[in-house]
């Protein structure tokens, strides 16, 4: 019973900031509202985590974790075309910032932009977070751009990510999803050619 | 030299707080940081903002009449051809988070992903920002893809930012320009594409 009241504890602290970072930031966050939100008090906390930078690197952990089973299966799961897979992802977040009145968007990338001034630690968890969602563009790249090199299908999974960073955050930045469409309407077109000019003729 | 005196206070106040909130972000910044660095008490600030947001939407105001001096024509200055404009432009954000160890970044960008919670007075200057950029990119479009459309011009420019923002995140991240080089580079490709596609066979 107390292994899972400990276990119980923690992930509740772990969702609390999940989501309270997510809607409203890192720093604007602070600790007193993490434990309201979790229900229990500080001890718990400095029994998990030596500090709130401790706290967000497990949320990170658990956004990698969550990545496939609640990112990408669904999406990929909607077609088998691999190019229409990397629109299916795109889509995903394009859902999540109409779903949530643009407040949402991609969890990562709002707290890259919060996390320049933590230590190497956030960086390395953001980096592998971003890694993560690029591996798996590649493989749809793998198999729409067979005759592209590895290297060039990294880059362009690079891309990818990019660009729907980019767009999420003007989207959530006017609350228009105008500049969101645009941006991946390009994105399609540019993929696009390069898988016709990757044919042989 | 009261009002000498009055203007000074109110461009330190909006000073410090462009520079705090570009280093560190605006959450994260407390007021009582900005009233040290501009050398000023509380009662300066409230006599000419009303609040921090109100502060937040100076600095906006400011980075739009800095743009075109500061970012657009320094990197447009540099060369005639439109396509090396863009990327000339492109290469002051590469420049700057090579000069500031990754902190800096873009400015506008930063506040976007940090500023969905503040009012729509904020918004709507992020996005005064954001046109303002893509009109000096559409500058150079008009000039590269003389034959495509105005809309294809305007989303190409919105497309451009995206690329710019979601380049410079990662590279914020990771502190690696890696990232931004390989988005960059395809955005490249993409215009190069657009450009050759556009000529008379």
């Amino acid at each position: 019973v107390n292994d899972q009241h400990t276990v119980d504890t923690r992930s509740r602290l772990v969702a609390a900031a999940r989501g309270l970072f997510w809607s409203q930031g890192y720093h604007a966050t602070g600790i007193a509202q993490i434990l309201a939100e979790a229900d229990t008090g500080s001890g718990s906390l400095y029994h998990f985590f030596r500090s709130k930078e401790a706290l967000l690197l497990a949320v990170l952990d658990q956004y990698l974790e969550l990545l496939d089973p609640v990112i990408v299966e669904p999406a990929f799961a909607r077609t088998d075309d691999p190019l229409e897979r990397i629109d299916a992802l795109l889509d995903v977040y394009r859902d999540g910032l109409l779903t949530s009145g643009f407040v949402g968007g991609c969890p990562i990338g709002n707290l890259a932009l919060e996390a320049s001034d933590l230590g190497p630690e956030v960086r390395e968890r953001l980096g592998r977070n971003f890694r993560r969602w690029c591996e798996r563009v590649e493989i749809c790249l793998a198999a729409a751009l067979p005759s592209r090199s590895e290297t060039t299908r990294a880059t362009l999974a690079t891309f990818v990510l990019t660009v729907m960073e980019g767009a999420v955050m003007q989207a959530r930045a006017t609350r228009d999803i105008a500049p969101f469409d645009a941006s991946v309407e390009h994105l399609r077109h540019y993929l696009a050619h390069l898988a016709t000019e990757a044919q042989p003729a």
